[in-house]
């Protein structure tokens, strides 16, 4: 095969594939081309995935040596991202009554889910994450996005136990905000002891439902990786529960009267 | 820039973006290269694409000309994910007590979504889909594996209104299985009237289900564009209320005494 038609090829597999070793005799045979051509490819291919900000190829030598893709766009990438996002967010008819923000019809974009997933997944590339763990129902594109890039499963804890699923563990826990006791279910069967878990979810106000997954993977041994939320509210910053979490935007000066609202970036920018 | 380069950055765009026109202009720009040259490069890209199933690009000419990615996997593609999916669903040990069939794990692998995904996109390829719906919980991923392949949004129908998505229509549906009234509720700013729906779920049984969401979309005078389900079951095919819909994979023969389940290919086999 020709080597544009092997740049091709490769960028796709890449693409499809993060994270997954291949060694050079892999794709030697797979395009019937020398290890040295080969090489070279990997060099072009590592060359334009860094220049687009899109990640590298990490490459091992030796015996058990070869190539993965590590998806990791850039912090720039991901502030201009966050930075369009604040703006669309700050849109005033998208107050609801009761102080809420509509965020439904961006989180319904396949392609800004994906760069939301893309940020997460970039910003914890160097932790040991097994699997990712979300709550239904608005969290699941999120979590999807980021295990995607990092190529783990994902878990996703219900709010009611469902037949379809077998056994379950379930906790209790209080909701930060309204202070109500509620309830959150996880399979038995979906995360083994000492798995390494990343937990993502839309919104924290007080943090009461990431709190909840945290008990909940106490329940199963589980240890708490990273914790990643779209948004974060300003105003229960005092009562919060959670710490060490990343928050890509942040919603402050929520004015129902004047209908003003402001997103700022998340303690994402910070890092 | 290199030719070698180009490739790697024109693969990465159309995949990311795909269903997305851009006039020669624009790539002719982006890489400082002459308009012969982006042919040439288009050609090689369009090749391999088709050449791996992935798809084609589709050319336009004159003066609105341009080009776009159609992602279209080949129909064997499609049969081979389908078998070896039913050979893994087939494990005695994913039944659960009262008849269902433990699905957690494989729709919570990433790449297995994105699969399913692949594969009813390329079916729907040349149906006009403005958005994908689906019901809470475990359509989610699949509906956002379909879309980002079609380059649509989701809109996502709960079982209970939210205060985070403003004012609602619901609707009261029979279950089919188990008879029960039902409610269900899509925020209205969510859809508008006279777009075609890609109704997408996880599994069927008698249809009770994709109903609901059929006479939803006829509150919004929507229109139902395509019905596609990853698993149907074979059992109720008598009481079975919905037509012409696309399922990837069917189970029958499922025994709880002997522990004996047979999943076949769905309707998906028969085109």
């Amino acid at each position: 095969m020709k080597r544009s038609n092997r740049l091709v090829s490769l960028t796709n597999f890449f693409l499809e594939n993060p994270r997954q070793h291949r060694n050079l005799p892999y794709f030697s045979e797979k395009y019937n081309a020398a290890k040295a051509s080969m090489s070279e490819d990997l060099d072009i291919v590592d060359h334009m995935f860094r220049e687009e900000g899109l990640g590298y190829l990490k490459r091992t030598s030796g015996s058990a040596g070869g190539v993965m893709f590590i998806p990791e766009s850039t912090y720039d990438n991901g502030i201009n991202f966050i930075e369009k996002l604040c703006k669309r967010l700050e849109d005033p008819t998208r107050i609801l009554p009761g102080g809420y923000l509509y965020m439904s019809d961006v989180l319904g974009e396949p392609k800004t889910v994906r760069e939301i997933g893309r940020v997460f997944a970039s910003k914890f590339s160097n932790t040991d994450i097994d699997v990712v763990m979300t709550v239904a129902t608005k969290g699941i594109p999120l979590a999807y996005a980021v295990a995607s890039f990092l190529d783990v499963p994902v878990v996703i804890v219900r709010r009611d136990p469902k037949v379809t699923e077998g056994s379950s563990v379930s906790i209790n826990y209080v909701s930060g905000s309204s202070r109500k006791i509620q309830t959150m279910v996880l399979p038995k069967r979906s995360l083994r002891a000492g798995a390494n878990v990343c937990i993502i979810d839309d919104f924290m106000k007080a943090g009461g439902t990431i709190t909840g997954m945290v008990s909940l993977l106490d329940e199963f041994n589980a240890n708490v990786a990273e914790i990643g939320v779209l948004a974060e509210a300003d105003d229960d910053e005092e009562d919060r529960v959670v710490e060490n979490y990343t928050s890509l935007v942040k919603i402050s000066d929520f004015d129902l009267v004047s209908k003003e609202i402001r997103v700022l970036p998340g303690n994402y920018a910070a890092y």
